[in-house]
């Protein structure tokens, strides 16, 4: 790994391994007093699948490497240490690793009653493979 | 400024000037989407009052350089790059740099109707300067 990911790396992610192409780490950071917050780390080429947050979005600080963030009909764009994503609840999305690079955020539930995660398809390697840093 | 903070610096927090000890820098990573969140970048020596969130309590991200968490009759924390910290609310605490280091973390604050802070004394220099590192 050529990044600091700064906040613990924690354990390969298998836990959500279907809904990513490439490898993952997952640490969660806080859950205790009623914010739920991840540090992830995606390997080059790293991405997860088209998602969408219901009722509560997400919130991502880019800390290491180089990612990308895609809402659905817009274009990708490329994420870099110190950038801050702000995903509002219901917005088809994916984000990860750029093709050569690790990259760590840290992602962070905004909290909503019943709140849930739908998973939907892949990032292609076509699509993925027309990305343009 | 001897670290890279890695989320903006922002401006110089005139705001708040009157609950800190020292100069400290304040930038808004995130608001839109029902997360509140801010850069807060701290010279050595600087550290805000005694305080306590109501309602709802705040998480701290550290990213840069070294600083210091205290809750009321608990020994100091000294914290550095990857450390976490859950603040629950209603609990009086301080946190800052330390006295030869800038320090930076995100502190997000955990959503809460009518959520509110209550700013306290400051912490004296004679207390400060019994931390030790």
């Amino acid at each position: 790994m050529d990044i600091d990911p700064i906040f613990p790396l924690g354990i390969k992610n298998e836990a959500y391994k279907q809904y990513f192409i490439g490898d993952s780490y997952l640490s969660i950071l806080s859950k205790d007093i009623g914010l739920l917050s991840f540090n992830v780390t995606f390997e080059p080429g790293c991405r997860n699948n088209w998602h969408v947050h219901h009722k509560g979005g997400q919130v991502l600080f880019c800390t290491a490497g180089f990612g990308w963030y895609q809402e659905e009909g817009k274009p990708p764009r490329l994420l870099k240490p110190g950038d801050v994503v702000e995903i509002p609840a219901g917005t088809n999305h994916w984000h990860g690793a750029t093709k050569d690079s690790w990259f760590s955020h840290i992602a962070i539930n905004v909290p909503a009653k019943d709140g849930t995660v739908e998973w939907k398809e892949p990032v292609t390697d076509e699509e993925y493979a027309k990305l343009k840093e």
